[in-house]
This record gives structure tokens, sequence and C-alpha cells, in this order.
């Protein structure tokens, strides 16, 4: 059908406010570029699990499931927690259930915003995390051992999510260097000097490559890409890696561009995708209408970029490629959300860039 | 007595040149200050694994361990691998054989070395981070089970050990308080919303807390942290955490303040100590004379200061304090080592330092 559905999940905090105001943002970009999109709005999340007792329940996942895509805003709160003292993550369930082991995370320096480091190449950055999202760390995920004395989690990776990884990986760097007109470049983020599962990951991604022959290949460990990040991190392009070490490295990313209220992702399968903004729920100012809605806007373009490729038709690439446009032209004109020190808040920010839409 | 015994394991690569420049810059100080230093130099690393079959021998660790220090270069080379295709690294081996659990990072931006971030308050950085450095991921280490299919690497946290170190790292602020004079914070960095044992490990680090009523004690996400590290790393103090994850945090923090080349480090139990430079072997650059001694001269520093907490004497302590003053004043000099883009060598650097001796 030319219809296409979306599970919205606003979440908990701020996570409703940068929904809402996106959902703003996609109402003109829609009936501009004929979209057909039709939103179920469902609940989950913390105040979810206090009020009922479950933080997604089984017929709100089988909904999203059922959505050609699912928008997220950010879930979890501080003080209510599972019986073992964790938080409360169904973003993480999404992850794992409907097997989405590729957390894509783009960072680009936008025009007007403020970028961390000193270096003016800082202005350059553009580079990729996919952070594999469904094992490595987070496999033991409720899976721990508590004793009195000691505690203990398991690290697994499999062969055929690193296989999967790769693959989108490379495909992924071959897209950017069309666009870029430059060589793509894959680095596998390891730590193969201690660890034989790394060793393991960094065999698979090299069997890969082969396929690849137009694509750079290298791996590089974790602790030095980490100093990469801060003294070059400009020279970066596709970066695969473990799940724990791209939740690490990809808030250390964003703070290189003006914080977590620029980072978008999308967490992708092969079947499936959920598209949210990179943040939590900001318990600290929720429902104050201050959240910069920028990152969940750029999931949104990512989603709509996702299904032109899931044969929804050019519309949605045209639609996702104004979208990121709009964004960069309402803080090249002045845009200044509260995080990077202005005073626009959550609607402001969503006015200005529908406000672009149509105008470039 | 009163000769204290230093093992020298100058390692591999540019290891053995910033151990000379460092022992070169020792020499003026213990004249100086009456210092009874009396070198043990001995071989380990990964040209000792090629060439002998073993990383280090059993008696080198004997003597190693019997010393009263030990001062570290640099250990590993990338070609030079074990069988599981994991590096050569006995610098691991210490840590864990000799129960260093305290692994001690301090990120000071030095005067006249530029640091990285555009915020001129980055020039007041000056926060420890405390690695654990026996468990955590890295007792995975030889441990990791791998099939054709996928591999498994353990996390283990202990409560003996996390008590120990929680205790070190309080001990460390309350010192730091008294140095700086404004109240110390511990901020323990864990992942307590994903996983048990982080949680384990939170509750731990409340109890011990409880001794020490005049530090401000916290908890933050790994994640979270490393984006603090990039947005306000200057508000930071003592930062212990688990092993991977103050392996990852330590390199972007050294990024901070002008890279690997003004990171000492100092892994320290109850009854041993290893002191050496953050950084590796650096094969790019090694052979040449051009790498940076100031991490290990630093080191050395730190080594000095804890001969005396261990009852070496006062003279160790200040002794300490100028080599210190000496770094300082000498890159407040116009030092410029060649990784922050100067032109000064190895012999160089230690030259310039050497010179200040005296002179404060
Ligand atoms: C909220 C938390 C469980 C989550 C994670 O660790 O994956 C978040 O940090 C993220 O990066 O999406
Ligand atoms: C060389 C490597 C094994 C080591 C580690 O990971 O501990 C190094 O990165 C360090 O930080 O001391």
């Amino acid at each position: 059908s030319n219809t296409h559905r979306i599970a919205v999940l606003p979440g908990d905090g701020i996570g409703t406010e940068v929904t809402a105001a996106t959902l703003a943002v996609l109402e003109p970009l829609a009936k501009r570029h004929g979209l057909g999109l039709a939103y179920d709005q469902l609940r989950a999340g913390a105040f979810c699990y206090r009020d009922t007792g479950t933080a997604m329940s089984e017929e709100t996942f089988d909904r999203a499931a059922k959505a050609d895509a699912i928008l997220l805003g950010a879930m979890g709160w501080p003080e209510i927690r599972t019986d073992d003292g964790t938080e409360i993550a169904p973003q993480l369930d999404l992850r794992f259930r409907l097997n989405l082991y590729a957390g894509v995370r783009p960072f680009r320096a936008l025009p007007g915003v403020p970028v961390a480091l000193a270096d003016p190449r800082a202005r350059d950055i553009d580079f990729v995390l996919v952070r594999e999202s469904t094992e490595g760390l987070f496999y033991s995920r409720d899976r721990g051992v508590v004793t009195h004395d000691m505690a203990e989690e398991t690290l697994r990776i499999t062969r055929a999510v690193t296989e999967k990884l790769a693959r989108f990986s490379f495909n992924l760097a071959r897209r950017r260097a069309a666009r870029r007109g430059k060589p793509g470049t894959v680095t596998l983020v390891d730590k193969a000097n201690v660890f034989r599962a790394f060793a393991f990951m960094r065999g698979i991604f090299s069997e890969i490559a082969a396929d690849f022959p137009d694509v750079v290949h290298g791996a590089h460990y974790v602790d030095a890409m980490a100093l990469d990040m801060v003294r070059k991190p400009w020279t970066l392009d596709v970066l695969p890696t473990e799940n724990m070490f791209g939740d690490i490295l990809s808030d250390l990313a964003a703070g290189l561009i003006g914080g977590m209220g620029f980072a978008p992702s999308a967490d992708v399968g092969d079947t499936h995708a959920v598209f949210q903004p990179a943040h939590g729920t900001a318990p600290d100012i929720a429902g104050q209408g201050l959240a910069n809605p920028t990152a969940t806007i750029l999931s949104a373009a990512m989603m709509l970029d996702w299904l032109a490729g899931k044969g929804a038709g050019q519309a949605y690439a045209d639609a996702a490629a104004e979208l990121d446009a709009a964004v960069d032209a309402a803080f090249a004109d002045g845009l200044r959300t509260a995080d990077i020190g202005g005073t626009d808040g959550t609607l402001a920010a969503a006015r200005a860039v529908a406000a672009k839409i149509g105008s470039a």
C-alpha cells in the first residue's frame, strides 16, 4: 500500500516532548512529498512499568513489530527500577527481540553548532558508529550471576551476527563513499590484543572484507580509538564495534558535536528498525519544554531513508534529504537550543526546522 | 636500609627510550635529595618472547616482585603474538600476579601544553582515574572460550577487590582534598542501569562511603562519563571504575591533555606497585629518539611519592614534588616534544627537565 504505519513510542521524560516535536515537523514534510505516514501511538517505558507492572505489554510489542518502522523517544527513569536494581529499558528488549543488530549512530558537525575541540578541522567531523546491539556484553543483561562475594557477566560474540554486522558496515561505507566522492573505510573497533573473542571478531571482519575490495578495511583497539576520537575525529568513517564499546564511544562522539541533542540513531535488523535519539529521558529538564528535538528529528530522517531502501519509493529518500537539509539550514540561520547555550525550546526548534521545509 | 631497589623493565619499542631518559633525569634528582636508588635492569616483553619463548621469565618475575618498586617502559609489538592471536603483555601478568588492583591514572593539563578542548576551562583539568586492574573483563584474559560459531568472555567483579578499590579511591580523594583545599569527590563509573554486576559494585561503594563522610560520593554511568569528559572534564576528581572501562576512558582522558605522552600511571596493590607510562611501544616512531618521555618521568615521580608513603622518608616525597614541578617548569619554559608539534626529542626533553631540578 501507499501508507506506511509508524509505531510511535514516546516513552518517558523528554522522550514525549521530542517525539511530539518531531511529528509536528514530519507533518509539512509528508504533505510536501506526498508521504503516506500513519501513526500508531503506543505506551511503554518506566512510567508504564510503574502504572501497569510491565514496561511494554505483549500487545504493544506485537503492534510495534507489525508496523513498517518504529519511532521511539526515550525510556527509563532513575527512581523506577526492577528488583535487581537495573533500570527499565524496553528499548533494549526491542533490540534483542527484533534482532536489530546494527545500531547506526552518525555524528556530523552541524553548521553553527559549536564543536568541543579547538582544532578547526573538527567542523569536518562526519563518521558513523555501528554499535552491535543484540549481543556483546549486553547478551548478559538479565543473565548476570550475583552471590554475596562476587558477580559475573558474560560477553558473547557470534559468527552469525558478526558476519551481518560486517556486511552492513561495508555496505554503509560503500554508500557513503558514493555520496562523499571518496573511498570508504571500515575500521573495526575491538580489543583483540587481549581477548580471544575480539580476535575472533577481527578474523570474521577480515573474511567479509574480501567481498568489498573497493572499501578500505582496518581494525583498531578500542582504547586507541577513544584517543583518536579526541585527537583526529575528522579522519574517521565507518566504525563497527561491540555493544558496550559502542555505547561508550557514541556518547564520547556526541560530546564532540554539541552533545546528545545532536545524536540520532537507528537500530536496524534485516526486517525491522527502531529510530530514536541517542539521549535519555533527562529527568532534570523533563516537562519544561527545554529539550533539543534535533536528534529525534534527524532519527526520523534516517527512518524515511530506511523506508525508501525498503521500497517505499524515491519520495521518502527525497524527504529524508530535505529534512536533513532543513535541520542544517535552521541552525545555520541562528537556531540555538538550550543545550548549546541558546534560548530556543523544543517547540521553537521544531518550528524553525519546519519553516525551512520547502525553502531549500 | 637506606637503599631502595627499583626493578627496571624497559620493555619494547619506545619503552626502552623513555626509560633511559627517565633514569637520566632521576640521577641529579637522587643526588640532590640524597635518595638511595639502586636499579635492577630486567628483560621482558614481546622481543624477549620472540627470542627466548617467554615474555617474562620466572626469575625476572621473582626479582621484580622482590624489588621495592617496579618501573616499566612499555611492552608489546603488533607482529609478535601468542597462538590465540592476542599480543604479548607481561605488564598484565604483573598486575594480576602482584594483585595491583588500583590502576592510578592522573590527568592534568601542563602549562604550555595545548589541550584538545576549545573551552578555556580545559586548562584546569585535574582528575584521576582509578582503573581496577586485576579483574573486571580482564579476568577473562586467557579464559575466553572460542568455537567455530561463537566466543565468550567473562566479566568478574568480587566484593574483596571492590572494597579495596573503594577504600583506595576514598583515601586518594581525601589526600587530594587536603592538597587542593576543597572537598574531594569519588564518582564510581559503572553501568548499573543494565548489569547486575555493576549494581553489585555500586552497592559496595555505598557501604564503604559511610566510612568517609568528608568525601562526596556519587556514581555515574560509563557512557554519560565519556560525555562529561568531553563536556566538562574540569569538574571531575577521583573516578574509580572497572578494568575495561578504565582502559577506554584513560585514553580518552589522555587525549584531552595532549596525548598519551603526558599520561603517567601507577598500578598499586597492598604491597607492590608498578609505575609506567599509559602509552604503548609506538612501533611507528620506535628507535628514532622522538618519543616524549614525560609520562614515564611523571610515573617515576609517582613512584617516589609511593615509596615515601611506604616509609622511605620525606626526602622521597620532596623529590617527587620537585620532579613534578620540574616537568611543569620545563614545558612552561618552552619545551615542545614532537607529539605536540615541537622539535624536542627524547633526550632533549629529559635534559630540559633535568635542568629545572634544583632551580625551583
Ligand atoms: C539507556 C541505556 C540502557 C541505553 C544503552 O546502554 O544501550 C542507552 O545508553 C543507549 O545508548 O541507547
Ligand atoms: C597494552 C594493553 C594490554 C594495556 C591494557 O589494555 O591494559 C594498555 O592499553 C594499558 O592501558 O595499560
